[in-house]
């Protein structure tokens, strides 16, 4: 039998007893993980040595390293995380609602866990403890498949965990890395309908294309995100400057990032000068259409592409729009459903902005970079969903779970 | 360009504005909708016989023939089915939840259309008119693609559905029928991620597992019920031979009959034979374990394959356990995570059943046909999904939403 069948058989009966664990039982498990943990640092410092090392000989580029790498500090911060989802509420058995039935069954609907969660992910190792501290927390069992350039690093923490959770009384099976890394694995697992109720890729928009094209097994879509802000005829122009520099500067790489300005063409003359001033101060590069070059005059012509790309970087697209309905509809073209915002004084467009524009977090007068489950206050996230099917934006511990109907009757028979 | 692209295209523009209607146009547009089928009733019935007629040619089954046959009395069924849809609550705009965060940002959780759904169904031309009129009152737009074998009827039914819907102010592509009926445009369908949101297959599990198998548009798993009924050791004889004749008798042929009987041992002796004395003049076939056959002298063998088997017939599969415990386990093994029912007065068993079943509805004495979206109260469904992600058992209106979040902000932005 290979790797994914095994453990995936091993993960469903884990899952099983997992369903029905105490909250106090998952807690120990998370806090008994964080320990070992801390306990193992200098060895999870070692393995991920041995990744930088390889990492670099590959020859790849900083931003990539600066990812992958462990500091004692980034452990440190793995470990508070697992303490952290541990004093989160546990989603689990939540009734929902439960009503009477017009033969007076009793029905209610009680939050579950999802079952064994696969995670495909990329060279990010704190992923692995991360998402087996949400799984178990949300009384899932999860199969970790990071990428081969983290291996050493999934590996020791992999280990660490499991062993620490085993030993708290949390069942085996319960959190299981994937070793093999190869590309056949992956495949193998996309399909691994038996054993996974769900897949949920993180990463780029290759590694999460792949995983959409090819899964059998149900798949959770997360983050591209190729974010807006409109900045409508009544903005405050202060307001607009702060939330465009927030939204592209604060952190550029990550998927709640705004990489597309789009300004009422009655404000342009106020609002792209001192935009451009703030943003080209912090190293912006802007690509405009032709009007925004006449009150920019460092920008570059922006081309199609330009709107269409998720740039993850300092550079933003920008574009003058002659009405609301405009930018309404250049969202819709090249958005992403992730976040939008529009800045604006006036009540009727916020909400019609809000009502018209298909996106998981429609903002008024607020920074895109909100769209995140700590901030939202779920206390944790495991991605940000961009489909609409079962969960849509920030995924907390909530989003982990599914339902059941509990059914409770005296004999009825249906006429 | 071929008929889905352009249907889809057209689809996806009509979400746009569906998503925004009010309740009052949906329900103007549903009720023109019942109007018009009652109006073209001889219409709708003569593209029937055509159906009808080549069914009967083909040499298709009597059931076959009796699900696809309209009668005025079913066309009527369908015209006060959209009726009743417009009597129903809408389930768009409500907001679930809404807090403030750390930031004094208003965060709000709020109902909202699924887009585009794609219906796969077999030759029951009644789900044309059901599913048009459930998508619409969510605010979705619908793709219909029936079996070949209901063509006629269903391009009648759709053709006279769009038309009442256009002319009451429905937005033009809100209510489609996929007229190309061939294997390839099926599968082409289910790759239709640029247009569709979600896919809802309805029909036989060859159907389902087509859809589940190769579609990369999310699909919502609907139907396969190999239901059980355990029967405790404290039950209460009559009401569990009650439940299993109601289960089993009652209508055979759907996804929440029951199709396997679970008997404790203590009580195989009392509850086997009243059961079987009833089953028998209903004219069930029973099939049984060895212990099974010493109580039921007319019972036959059961094989592993009768365990597994979703018979939708008057045949039903029996086996005596040693324990609750065995019961489970057998469910775990064989079942579909449907709907699953123990009889008992043991309240610890009660609740240990129903938190260690793992399936979409668990009952306690009741019985498994009230799987069922007008017996749970939701008025309507257009399925039972027995996946675990997004929706779980019957799916009423608000399973064909997904939601946004709507934030109101006052200038914040992220430190």
């Amino acid at each position: 039998m290979g790797e994914l069948q095994e453990k995936g058989r091993l993960a469903k009966d884990a899952a099983y007893q997992l369903a029905v664990l105490t909250t106090e039982q998952k807690n120990k498990g998370l806090l008994a993980m964080a320990d070992a943990l801390e306990a193992a640092m200098d060895d999870v410092i070692a393995a991920n040595a041995l990744d930088m090392a390889q990492a670099k000989e590959n020859g790849k580029p900083q931003s990539f390293l600066d990812r992958l790498l462990f500091t004692e500090a980034r452990v440190q911060d793995m470990a508070d995380g697992l303490r952290a989802v541990a004093e989160l509420p546990d989603p689990v058995g939540h009734v929902e609602e439960m009503w009477l039935n017009k033969d007076n069954l009793q029905i209610g609907k009680v939050a579950v866990p999802l079952g064994v969660i696969g995670m495909i992910y990329e060279a990010r190792p704190n992923v692995t403890a991360d998402a087996a501290a949400l799984c178990l927390k949300s009384g899932n069992a999860v199969m970790l498949r990071g990428s081969g350039d983290a291996i050493q690093s999934n590996l020791k923490i992999a280990a660490v965990l499991a062993k620490a959770a085993e030993e708290a009384g949390i069942p085996a099976g319960a959190i299981q890395l994937i070793e093999d890394t190869s590309r056949e694995t992956v495949n193998e697992m996309l399909k691994l309908n038996e054993y996974l109720d769900v897949l949920i890729p993180r990463g780029g928009a290759g590694l999460i294309q792949n995983v959409v094209k090819n899964a059998t097994v149900p798949v959770i879509e997360t983050g591209v995100g190729n974010c807006h802000i409109y900045v409508d005829e009544t903005a405050d122009i202060e307001m607009a400057v702060n939330i465009i520099l927030n939204g592209k500067v604060q952190r550029p790489g990550v998927c709640n990032a705004t990489e597309s300005l789009l300004v009422h063409k009655n404000i342009a003359a106020k609002v792209l000068p001192a935009a451009a001033e703030k943003l080209l101060e912090a190293g912006v590069e802007l690509r405009g259409c032709e009007e925004t070059m006449q009150y920019i005059k460092e920008g570059k012509p922006a081309t199609e592409e330009d709107y269409a790309t998720e740039f993850h970087s300092l550079i933003l697209s920008v574009k003058v729009v002659e009405t609301m309905d405009e930018a309404i509809m250049h969202i819709r073209r090249f958005g992403t459903k992730h976040s939008e915002v529009i800045v604006t004084n006036d009540y009727a467009n916020s909400r019609k902005f809000q009502q018209m524009v298909d996106a998981a977090c429609v903002y008024v007068n607020a920074s895109s970079r909100f769209s995140d489950g700590f901030q939202f206050g779920f206390g944790a996230e495991i991605g940000i969903s961009t489909q609409k099917l079962h969960a849509r934006g920030p995924m907390g511990l909530k989003e982990l779970t599914s339902y059941k109907y509990i059914i409770n009757g005296s004999g009825q028979v249906r006429k």
